[in-house]
């Protein structure tokens, strides 16, 4: 059995829809389909979940709302209209909207959470019902029927391990079943959702559930590459990564797949393939527990993601006195801030994070060490970037450091910090923001292709 | 005023002691003088403090430890007799020894550090009586009379920061000043040692304490090397070298000058000078708060210590975990254990220590880690070796970590984990303890002589 989830631009309009619907129906395998919000449909549209949300902000300040509600009714009006379809889900979608924001309007958190749930909620039931009328039997299923039980926090929805039980229950119904993606249902009833872009997290929670064969991710990119297409003209597609390296790729700036969804996967080994709704015949990307690994593809990919920060701490006799760098980390857990990276030597340690984690805590933070811990020196830096270098047992092949260091030297580019674990498949760099395209370009191109930026020199 | 120390090798016989004098009254500013015990006189003879400890063993098993203590006598006998001086001294140190052992016999701790005491006191004062009857003012200072109040800590002793005050007086002392090294007094009035090697921290203590404008260290060298002598045949001389870097290499294997040391130097920025008793012409190896750096000199030695263990963690999504790593650091200090550094990716984290500090507790810090944590993989090696790659700028100039992975690779070591933070002076590479020395000798030749091993390449 294999479940499949739908990305926005998958489901923008009736064409999609058949095309997502032409996938389904053709291989009996596919049984449960979570769908999206209806997505762009040209680039200067607007996503549904925007017009909630812009909906949801009248709401909010006491405005006048219904040219927002219109304009989001008419997105779905648009479907039903090219699909032949009859108008009567318009009115349940009047009275839902109407519903929750008279029901919640006074718990802020609570009614964004409904009203966002919206735009993937009366997707699910139009294919639901679309393919239905097409003689494929198709049971809409909501997230509380589907089994989806997750924590109350508003925006911060969490699978509970109870909800698997009742998920699998999913394998007995008989055709095709369609899931709204990206939120689920507490135990007080309501409705919360899954960090943005959490229609993947609900796809990876009911593959685990049912314990599909594959998680099937449709996109509207043939897979992942092994760079950047913005920075790299034409990169090769990976035809196979694992989980460990897929994540290490998300985490520097490929947004293809969305990192925690690989979590309920992981641990269960459920393959997934990132494939495209548009060209469903390309093989696609998969993501696996292992994969084959010879000393031509130790480098799965490379990434390089900016708007990263640095603490710099220098103590002299720093790793002489036990417990001096779980103070300073302490200090960042009382500011709730995480970090990435924490390369040191022995009188100094430098702690990397993403801007966002200290943005309006700088100050704060910087003094509490400075008070609490007695530093020599203490500086702060912006503006870094981080190149990862990602591949399953590149530390067990001599020379890999050496081809990426090789790289960018030759592009005049500085290593500010370097940091690689026993254990770890990727190598991390940190350089200015300045060298980030420049540094994926030379490392690419000396790595995949053999030759230099300058063509001074070629790989061996 | 200068400030000298001088090591066991330089006063371990008449003759050494003749060179040292010799040293000390050619120059008027150097006022005082810091002595180390009689050290070896011959490569199968027994340092004065290893025959104390013997004799302190007895004592404290309560066996006979005449002979013991005659052994030690006879070594100063040995001197005054060479110099051909009175033997009085001799029925001083046969009493002190009897009143300590008598006095401190059910207090080993304090009878330890009162007995180790010995072989540096008696030295001073029949090394400044020896001065003085060769025409020279000498007063031999105890460390109480020199102020040198410490902690009261047996063998643990560390300077009181109120002791600077009173050290500053002995600048109103006139002629020379002996001081033996290795321990200082308590507020209780106990004879406390610093760890050992612990003259070099007397000899810092009061070169701070008086202002010094250098503290010469004598020893059997002419300076710091490079990289290490036994590794490459006939290693570089350093003429210049930081603070901070020669606290690098001193941390991954270069014993010349206890790293300890530094730290009263470091702020007060008061300069060193490593120097050979036996050629004092050399110029010497100049320790300092900055030097002079280019292009050339970026890389100022090489090292490498084994004896390290690392322990691996993986836990999935472990980045996002605000804490993660701060638990982990706490079970490591609760057990007491300092690390040295901790490459990371962001699932993972290698925590790397001597292997002294995690001997006889593995079982338990793993366990606690288990147990705690929730970690996905957990797993330890030992046999790690650690090669650091030391120079103030290093980090700025590029193309410095691709020489050294180079040479790496040209000699076919695999890095296993790789560190540099972003205001740091060095590079750390974890590699097997069975490449060692054939990463010290690949990255000399490289570095230095623009060498490959295989002399299959050279550098730019």
């Amino acid at each position: 059995m294999k479940v499949a989830k739908f990305g926005g631009s998958s489901v923008s309009n009736a064409s999609q829809i058949k095309k997502v619907l032409d996938i389904v129906n053709e291989d009996p395998e596919r049984k449960i389909i979570i769908v999206s919000a209806p997505g762009k449909r040209h680039k200067d549209d607007i996503k549904t979940t925007d017009l909630l949300i812009r909906l949801y902000e009248k709401v909010l300040n006491n405005l006048n709302y219904q040219d927002k509600k219109k304009e989001i009714i008419q997105r779905y009006a648009d479907i039903l209209e090219e699909l032949n379809m009859e108008k009567t889900l318009l009115t349940t979608i009047d009275e839902t909207l109407e519903t929750i924001i008279e029901t919640l309007k006074e718990q802020p958190p609570r009614l964004y959470d409904a009203l966002l749930s919206c735009g993937e909620n009366f997707n699910a039931q139009l294919i639901a019902s679309y393919n239905n009328s097409k003689g494929y039997k198709t049971t809409y299923l909501s997230p509380k029927d589907a089994g989806i039980l997750v924590t109350d926090l508003p925006q911060q929805a969490q699978i509970l391990e109870e909800a698997y039980d009742e998920i699998y229950k999913l394998r007995d119904i008989e055709g095709k079943i369609i899931i709204p993606g990206f939120f689920g249902v507490s135990k007080h009833d309501f409705i919360v959702t899954f960090p943005r872009g959490g229609s993947d997290i609900t796809g990876a929670i009911i593959a685990r559930g049912v314990k599909a064969s594959l998680y099937e991710n449709f996109t509207d990119v043939s897979g992942i590459y092994r760079a950047n297409p913005n920075v790299i003209k034409n990169p090769e597609l990976i035809e196979e990564i694992t989980y460990r390296e897929m994540r290490e790729l998300s985490y520097a700036g490929f947004s293809v797949f969305h990192d925690e969804a690989l979590q309920p996967l992981y641990k269960h080994r459920i393959p997934v393939v990132i494939k495209n709704t548009n060209r469903p015949q390309d093989k696609g990307t998969f993501i696996r527990h292992e994969r084959d690994i010879n000393n031509k593809n130790v480098i799965i990919g490379i990434s390089c993601d900016k708007d990263f920060t640095v603490i710099n701490i220098k103590k002299y006799l720093m790793n002489r006195q036990v417990g001096f760098t779980r103070k300073v980390l302490g200090i960042l857990e009382d500011y709730n801030i995480s970090f990435d990276h924490m390369p040191s030597g022995i009188d100094s340690i430098s702690i990397i994070m993403r801007t966002s984690q200290i943005k309006n805590k700088e100050k704060d933070v910087l003094n509490a060490i400075r008070k609490k811990c007695d530093v020599d020196e203490l500086s702060i830096e912006h503006n870094l970037a981080i190149l990862m270098i990602v591949g399953e047992g590149m530390n067990k092949v001599v020379g890999t450091a050496n081809k990426i260091t090789h790289a960018l030297a030759e592009s005049n580019i500085n290593i500010k910090m370097l940091n690689q674990g026993s254990s770890e498949i990727s190598m991390m760099f940190g350089i200015s923001v300045e060298d980030a395209d420049k540094a994926v370009l030379s490392t690419y191109e000396y790595c995949y292709h053999g030759i230099c930026l300058k063509n001074l020199c070629k790989s061996k």
